[in-house]
């Protein structure tokens, strides 16, 4: 599958959430396990969710790396999009994708192994490799893989969720041995929403996607919290930082959803007329004073992306 | 896994090899017999390789379709470059891609489910899906799959070939009961040799793909024969019609290998001086009289595609 005598890094994508961080560090335990020569990395810092999960199992952040050396062997893991990806992605060799996305622009000069299926998370997509190759997880990373899949599925709530994710995470917790799994999530959430004394520029950058969509070229963010008021209370700051962001970069429009994760809602800050009339023509939805409701919209891979790369794209 | 309620177009490449159009017919096989309302399809004429499979096994070739309803479902087998596919492929949903080539500029709007592995042939992918699922094929698509693997990997020739594919035949013919592989692998490639009295056109058309490298539009078209004095001797007229497809398209640069599959050699028809810097570049290989000696370079997609595209890509 590998060559086991060169390096190969697993990474997830940049502004990593749980399941980026969660997958590459199980995927990389999976391939260590069976003799490959593998490093865990990250491409950006966890965020307080992810870094609850690794505390609670007792496990370290991987390295966070900004470049590798060209030829680099290469694992993608929750991602494929090059603008999501590292640093001249396309200077690596890259040996596998396992992902759950839509894919952008993705190529390569070599044939390769991929693996993408329309489930709620990675982990879930790695628990059915893992299972179809007779390898059974420690304790420690089925909790990881539940963690996961609880975190980008919003414990079942987010429209990507499938009846799948809901056995695998049975089966898992058969080995996590998580007692009570609406107050585990809830932990997670909580953490997620704890977002401190942070600038809006950061909360701008907490979990954002790149995506080129017919040549505009995006940044879509979700602030998933408990505790939507609080972002949505520095709306004025927010709209301020995505038009710094857009003059220090070559961004075309900046959206920033705030997903109320317990009531399933989506407000989404609008920074100026491009963001508008691009949420108009993606949603049909009006933007009043910065705000436009997209209602049950919480999952961007699902419910946020495809209208708008179908919308621009014709 | 689809809609069980939409039709789905099962598909394999433009200028399509056995391969590409066994894959779709199988494929759709397997999914009707799921339940699904499939329908294979394909984009161009068969071989006469191909044609002698299909005739052997009592099976109709699919329709050929140039193109779809906008929106309408399809999967994508033994491909999934937009250049080397059905017209206005993103105006299409792509549910599903099972492939065992390198990834081109690929894009959707929505996640999908993808499989690609690094085997000789996509039927050997199949194989692998239908043994997960506990799926057995007939002796007709059995028998389908091996010539598909035989006609891939030149009958296990070919650098693509793993220990897999052989394994799969293997098994598959547990099932398919072919008395003597290489007597029918002969057979096949007897029937693809046999060119019969076609154009100079028709011969740099009959086996084509077209690639994007670095921005270059390419097409590279291979002969795999048993008879290779054949092509060669008609090297002046080939040289024409590739000047004449250059005029009429948009393309940078045509190659045409003449592969002996006996003696596993590349004898490459260079056009120009376009096409003779590439094949310097790509595989430090000079140019005498339009003819290049690319060595044991018998795979387009394994030794012929990747060095070009690292080549141009730089």
């Amino acid at each position: 599958m590998y060559d086991k005598n060169t390096k190969t890094y697993i990474m997830g994508h940049k502004s990593p959430d749980t399941d980026a961080i969660v997958s590459a560090l199980v995927y990389a335990a999976f391939l260590a396990d069976h003799g490959h020569d593998v490093e865990p990395v990250a491409l950006g810092e966890a965020n307080n969710e992810t870094k609850f999960v690794l505390e609670h199992v007792g496990m370290d952040m991987p390295m966070i790396v900004e470049e590798l050396p060209d030829g680099a062997h290469i694992v993608l893991v929750d991602h494929n999009e090059q603008n999501q990806s590292i640093y001249d992605m396309d200077k690596h060799e890259i040996k596998w994708v396992v992902d759950h996305h839509k894919m952008g622009d993705f190529s390569t000069h070599k044939p390769l192994h991929m693996r993408l299926e329309t489930l709620g998370s990675t982990a879930s997509i790695l628990h059915k490799i893992f299972k179809e190759k007779g390898y059974q997880p420690s304790q420690q990373l089925a909790t990881m893989m539940i963690s996961a899949i609880l975190s980008d599925t919003l414990h079942f709530r987010s429209p990507t969720t499938t009846e799948e994710d809901k056995a695998i995470v049975e089966e898992l917790n058969t080995i996590a041995a998580i007692e009570d799994l609406h107050e585990y999530s809830m932990k997670m959430f909580s953490a997620k929403s704890d977002l401190g004394d942070i600038s809006a520029k950061e909360l701008v950058q907490i979990d954002y996607k790149n995506f080129e969509f017919g040549g505009m070229k995006s940044w879509i963010g979700v602030i998933e919290t408990t505790d939507p008021d609080y972002a949505l209370g520095r709306k004025e700051e927010i709209v301020e930082a995505i038009h710094t962001i857009k003059e220090e970069t070559w961004l075309d429009f900046v959206l920033l959803c705030v997903i109320d994760i317990l009531n399933e809602t989506n407000t989404c800050i609008v920074a100026s007329d491009v963001e508008a009339s691009i949420v108009k023509k993606a949603f049909d939805a009006e933007t009043s004073d910065h705000i436009a409701h997209l209602g049950k919209r919480v999952s961007r891979k699902k419910t946020i992306v495809p209208p708008i790369s179908e919308a621009l794209s014709s």
